[in-house]
């Protein structure tokens, strides 16, 4: 295993495999698109104990490429490139990395029909330029990509690991999932990976988690971490050895039993839903500001029919009256922003679709609309489980997005909260 | 100005003035938070012409730190940081810059008045932690941040400008936008900031768009990137000379004009909001398979209320009928995933809101659901503009998330196309 001095481990320090990951692209440079590739390999490779401790986003241009490579080749157990493998005559990587590594490029004619087969299946022609995706360096192994034209590319000296990967997330996944996962288990086979549980919290603020965890009270062996989200933390342990890891996790949550929500990697929504499921509820939804954003994360998770049934966006006042029956008074004397009509609404919802649960959000998400009274980023909910019905109200900080991000996940946190027994 | 042999521009070479960013955190390596920082300040320095060439993501370690700003610090006009102004443990970041730059820390009453000011706002104790953010390196100027405890800090040395900024984006954005701008303008107050005009796509391959637009084929000083998206692709120009840029893009226009849908950092669902606005329109939108998704994109746009009025989610065969009278016949005979149930949730919601457009999407987005007729990715939609009313069928590539998105971008993209009159 290699050891780089000038990336010695602080909090991870008892990792011993490493990886070094190359974003490829102006457009991840020029903010055009959001480095989601980075997000996805540094989460996959700390679940196989690999910790990507560099990450670096380069022009497609050879002297940047080249650069890169003597960087981090043989510095770091695995390499991995993405982007720059596309037809277009932006991409030079491949070149570049032949040149990195002295090697010359051949013709692949099996990479070549995959490629001819593709267009056949979309019926179209096959513009001259995809040639160049069948060309591969020698000593280069291709990995097949089902979902693509390029293939990704590997090469292989001892030990190290080099992957040249698609830009494209879908195609460099599929990669990653089918090929690299077993290259690397080939490779190593005594690696252990490491083992992380985390506590996702609700409610308690980044800096008192602070005080009531501190590194020094930790285990030898355990690390944690505290993951800032929106308007909430996430409180991670991670080590090699899973008993260890568990206990430090349980220990904590004696501690902040009242803010966690759930564990690792499980969205507010999933938990949710599989609350509903286990209590035979279903739900259904009403919103005003936040415009579908709570329908769009419970019908993110595979298999959300079992317990949503649907629900309703009334941007309207007139339809918050002829779909969710809210009544004419409520709405002059209280106004659409306020509890007793964000309770008409969940009310309203519940009869029209006859669930058991219902969540209902009306606020002010800005950037107008905002009164003295009601300032943007106020917020009512109403809330039906079963026999319980409740409303409440909130000020969120923010623009309109953090805003509505805010508004939807209390509502899903505050179900999830009532379901679980813990709601005062 | 500052040359970098290694990072010598290709696409780009008539920029002069370039940056660096240095993104600090754990969170991001190990693939916990996306790193849109990167995407923000990228976007925005490429708006002031100035182009972030390397972009590196770093372990919240002061070695690391202080490699980093040495391959960085006076190698490019402006460097800066993200990250690691927190009050908990794992922030070391600031004490590594002092170090790196040779500073001693001093402790600022006014950043501590602010700190107290923020925690008395909220009603909250301040954990002693918080009394960190107060230190401010010797010859560093702190930048208020109205927003959050910790300030910005920027150090300068003859034009050459250090910034080091807060990891949470809000935070960020905010100092970035009150702050540096003002600061960036009055260093350089003679640089020309780079024009850019994008012609976003839908319809046409990448490899066809990189058959028709050349590099050679452009004006000496302007230059062209492909910037593929979730189904579709933006083409961008850029360069120094505005008419320069807009004749190239012109120019494009006039070769594929029937593939484009709009310019520049327009979302689908704000060009069509503003057609619906110009024509007196209202919108209303039936939605199954994509759960609120469209919905979700047009409330992300402020004002989004003048024309869009509302609409449902019918999870369930029951809602379909209940809410929007999709007949019992239509569902036993063509099921719920068919041209003529999407017609009829489409002409139901348009009754219910009394809205003049509708849209209605019913698919199966996977992973389950699919038969060999309609697999995974079948996905129909209504759609009504005023008298016209017409419907249409697609089959999409991709797992659960990628099926919705392009779902929902489709029927955006398609009324889109109608309004602008070039729906054949």
């Amino acid at each position: 295993m290699v050891k780089n001095p000038i990336v010695e481990l602080f909090l991870l320090k008892r990792i011993k495999m490493n990886a070094a990951i190359i974003n490829i692209g102006n457009e991840i440079l020029m903010g055009k698109t959001i480095n989601t590739n980075l997000a996805y390999l540094g989460s996959e490779l700390t679940k196989l104990g690999i910790l990507a401790e560099y990450a670096v986003t380069i022009k497609d241009e050879p002297n940047a490429i080249k650069q890169t490579l003597q960087d981090t080749w043989k510095k770091y157990d695995i390499v991995i490139t993405t982007g720059g493998l596309g037809p277009t005559e932006d991409d030079l990587t491949k070149a570049a990395i032949a040149n990195f590594f002295g090697k010359n490029q051949h013709f692949d004619n099996s990479i070549w029909e995959h490629i001819q087969k593709m267009f056949a299946f979309r019926n179209i022609p096959i513009p001259e330029t995809n040639r160049s995706q069948a060309m591969v360096p020698d000593d280069f192994i291709p990995l097949q990509n089902d979902l693509g034209t390029a293939p990704g590319l590997l090469y292989q000296e001892g030990d190290y690991l080099f992957f040249a990967l698609q830009g494209v997330p879908s195609e460099m996944k599929h990669i990653f999932e089918t090929h690299i996962k077993k290259i690397i288990a080939k490779t190593y086979p005594n690696y252990k990976p490491l083992h992380i549980k985390t506590l996702r919290t609700y409610g308690i603020a980044e800096s008192r988690l602070a005080e009531l965890f501190t590194l020094s009270d930790l285990p030898e062996g355990i690390s944690i971490a505290w993951l800032p989200q929106i308007g909430r933390v996430d409180l991670r342990f991670y080590g090699t050895d899973v008993r260890k890891v568990e206990e430090a996790a349980d220990s904590a949550l004696n501690k902040i039993h009242p803010y966690v929500w759930g564990y690792d990697e499980e969205s507010p929504a999933e938990i949710l839903l599989s609350l509903l499921l286990n209590n035979f509820y279903t739900l259904s939804v009403a919103e005003s500001c936040t415009g579908g954003l709570v329908q769009k994360l419970v019908t993110d998770v595979p298999g959300a029919s079992n317990s949503f049934l649907g629900g309703v966006i009334t941007y309207t006042n007139e339809l918050k009256k002829k779909i969710l029956k809210v009544s004419d008074k409520v709405l002059e004397t209280k106004g659409a922003v306020s509890e007793t009509c964000a309770m008409q609404m969940a009310e309203g919802i519940k009869l029209l679709t006859n669930s058991t649960c219902a969540i209902s959000i009306t606020g002010i998400a800005g950037p107008d609309g905002g009164t003295e009274k009601k300032p943007v980023g106020t917020v009512c909910f109403g809330f039906i489980a079963a026999e319980k019905h409740w409303s409440e109200k909130q000020f969120f900080t923010g623009d309109r997005e953090i805003v509505r991000i805010k508004a939807a996940e209390f509502a899903i946190l505050t179900l999830i909260k009532y379901l679980q027994g813990r709601y005062n």
